[in-house]
């Protein structure tokens, strides 16, 4: 359940609050050095760090999330044996969530966490945390890694936010919502170049259906489409396939199994629950506001799709590297 | 590769003009009654023998599909032991396909198959074809009645055909995209209801990252949206999780497990490229379009989408009958 | 549960009594020619008839074993798909099996499956049937073909009968308990030749793990060992490592991986429980031998062992080429 | 590669001489207290600390094998989300193992580790090192707990050392063995008492396979039987089922599946390769032994199936539990 991956596997685990967050990873070939930097600079994108800081919750940037390797790595080369680090969880301030103890946050997962364990973490969302993207990085940047030694490349982008379809005024436009105790979802592109021909199965593994259970596992996503996608839907056969666009139309995949053009999908993040104005509607049942005079945490992101993008390229390149290890 | 689903699993085989398709169907339990005239009414709804035939290929009308059980199933009763079965493929004129031998429809999986394996069985996709769909629709239908006793229903429909969302229009509307030796691309939306809260897993196995695995596996497929989907895009969190429509933001899941109320999804088909004016400008590369003199032969859909509804109902039950079975 | 193997897979159907048995075998390349006259040799030796046939069942005799090949083959070469075969069962006296219904055969499945399942198809032992390995030995025979080419070889033989361990002598000493009524144990040895080194992963996946549990899953084997298995209780540390005959010590495997010499390990098969002494004991209960006046039917094997050869052979090679392929 | 069991899932990671081993153990119920102090005692065991220690490495002794509870753990009770733990490595001595960086010890796993990934942590066995078995027994003795709940128990025992059947003798036989430098071999038996009927599965995943195939993945295991296994070889088939000891005969298991009576099954371990008589003769071959001027370092066990009393068990639990949870 918290392992992803047939042949190049990561296994997930660590509540938010609780001691650490962390993963196994199997598959790494041996030999490889490890690019610590680039783990580090990942991570700070998670976190909001990279960019300017519209939108993103106070605890994220606090937070150190040093990486600690427990095994697989002997002076920063891979030993061909499974890679476990950790991520140890240093501000965990469980008294900002105590009012939570009995109540259910619309649009969040305490509900349904409650009714399936009986049990919950209620402590900032528990394992249902995005902060256990966090570890996803860790391993897809890895993954990445490995990728590029084969000349395969991962570019994730932010290309709307709500109705903005202009990058320059991303930062002003989540400020903005940002200001009015509001939330906003936005939508990501993502391009892989340098694939190989023949990558992905016919029938059930197609390459398409990988990456959509990758992207769609992420918190907060609502949708995936590659290639011309839900936009096709207004052009017939002929102006589809005999366009000169030729790869936006395929995504660089046909049949399952890539085409040698580059992959193109898009996927879309809804806005999180976690505002001020929602949670001032939070209620003991999960589905009808009501008012509520709680005074909200502070520690919220106003568009998580902004952190959502490194995620994005770690999910993909771990469903590539499983792929091109088969 | 051809296997699908963890506990309960179904494994499918065959190419259209072989001598047979067929599948094996694992953990069903023992002592079900297979209702056989379902499976009957839903692999014509697949054939499109049920509605209107616009935007049918004669083939799939001509076509029988007769179910032969081989195993597992004994005077009707399951016996808890793998189902295997096969439809005997009857109308295969593979002479249709033999200008195909040296050239790659536009589109179609004809160019990725041949490079990834070096030999292709030409004849009518081979394994890349949507005949295959027709084992997909007698497994699913068994896991339908599965989930049938549990009090859990699945219906799609097909909601929007080109730019046509008035499903009175829709057989007018393919109809004259045929006449022109067009096709058309279509939006399917699936309801689940009567699912038990708590089904579905955190992290990496949310119950929407299977629904799209499953759902992006089917032929022609090229976006899947949950909820809200794409179109939340422009509403803000307190829009969002404060508006009377909680079903539509949620569609039925949070945090990847089940709420209680009904999962509705969406997903998008693309216009069959095996359309007269495409096939026009097949070449013996796979990507730029040229001038071809050859005749196109007449069995081809209009609008794949109208005869996905039992496929997307299919694979949907699939995927609820491996998660209700865990 | 009825699939075997993790990247080439092989998921078998049928009931002995039904309409087939057969199987599905994904994860074959693309482009191999089938040896079909060793497929019908190897099932002849399962079936007993290319040895002396003392001990061996009427009915395996006089069945012709027809492999009906269904996809994934043209002419005779394999395409990369699925191949799914079906040996259909044409000697099906089901009257037979009558008493059987409402009693349970000593050391025979029948009281566990009609336990498990609530329903069991009685006639012949139904799944739980041996008749089901001949399926194991078509796949298996094709493995073989893919390892051969890779200069793997594997070869199991009977290396004891109850207590004589003179192959001349195996015949006679099986006959004679035949002439009894009653039935005898084997022990086989299976020698591996040509494996590269470092195939097997260690921890959970050690080789020799793998080979255990296929082995094991053959019916009536009670016991697996390899290199100085059970026998090497008695020698030393110094007396086993210092010895000259380190094939024999290590079995060909270290820790979990092949070193590069011959892999051996040997297995043991039990006397069948279907002879005509124990079947007088039959009862309605499971455990507890009563007296019984049905007179037996006489299709049962003396010595199930000599056929297993073929079949421990099969299962070796679904192991080796699950790891090669990986 | 490093991940055992289908539902109820073990991940293993870690070397001996790194910073710490550890595992993630995936599947277990919210809810469960669990019992730390049987888990200190189990780990005390497999370290050779409950019993008289003759013929147990040092280092095992000093060794305090804290476990550290990184997630899934809150207040003892289990939160349903995957449990991660780790054990730090103490005492990493890692200059007693200098000599063997070019070297292959005989019987060892050095030599495939070195061929199949090219690089290895000579430290004490790396990753293939029994301390290993460390995390098992954690993992195992939490499974343990779940199925005693069920009232099923586990219990296993070393029932001969070399040639020596009497348990009172085996201190004194061991220590003897020691004495002179050598080492001993030993046969442990395992009886698992308050299985349901109907536990296990027909054709490939028959409980012993699975029990077969997880005992066998012990370091230093060569053998595996259930019932009467090899010895039941003189035993004709009358003999074999008419006997009042059905327990003996069938193990417990038919057909694949529990049949309610006690399972019982034997496994055999082999004398270490590392004690002084055999370390004397290590090679920069892996094969043939040669003199060696080193001095060996004390730290070894004389008799290694003392120790794996407690891993047979933890192994027996994780299959159940696998299968149990199933």
């Amino acid at each position: 359940m918290n392992t992803f991956g047939e042949y190049f596997t990561f296994t997930s685990f660590g509540e938010s609050h609780g001691k650490a967050i962390g993963g196994v990873l199997d598959g790494v070939p041996a030999g490889l050095q490890i690019d610590m930097d680039m783990i580090r600079y990942e991570l700070d994108r998670r976190a909001g760090k990279t960019s300017n800081n519209a939108g993103v919750s106070p605890r994220s940037i606090r937070e150190a999330d040093e990486v600690e390797w427990l095994s697989g790595v002997m002076d920063g080369v891979t030993l061909g044996t499974p890679i476990a680090f950790i991520i140890r969880n240093r501000d965990a301030r469980s008294q900002d969530y105590e009012w939570l103890k009995h109540s259910f946050r619309l649009g969040h997962a305490d509900f349904t966490y409650q009714q399936k364990y009986g049990i919950r973490d209620y402590r900032g969302g528990g394992r249902a945390s995005a902060r256990e993207t966090a570890s996803r990085v860790v391993a897809g940047t890895i993954a990445r890694q490995i990728l590029a030694k084969k000349g395969i490349a991962i570019q994730a982008e932010l290309i709307q936010v709500g109705n903005e379809t202009n990058p320059d005024n991303f930062n002003a436009h989540i400020a903005a919502i940002q200001v009015n105790g509001d939330s906003i979802g936005g939508i990501i592109r993502c391009t892989i170049t340098g694939m190989p021909i023949g990558i992905g199965d016919p029938i059930f593994d197609k390459l398409q259906a990988h990456l959509a259970f990758a992207i769609m596992s992420i918190n907060a996503c609502k949708g995936f489409e590659y290639g011309a996608g839900f936009s096709g839907i207004t052009l017939t056969g002929s102006e589809t396939y005999l366009s000169n666009d030729q790869t936006f139309i395929s995504g660089g995949i046909a049949g399952g199994i890539t085409d040698g053009t580059p992959i193109i999908f898009r996927c879309v993040f809804k806005p999180t629950p976690s505002n001020p104005l929602t949670l001032a509607a939070i209620s003991p049942t999960h589905i009808q506001p009501t008012n509520n005079t709680h005074s909200y945490p502070a520690r919220m992101d106003a568009c998580v799709a902004l952190r959502a993008v490194p995620v994005v390229e770690a999910m993909t390149a771990l469903v590539l590297a499983d792929f091109i290890k088969n």
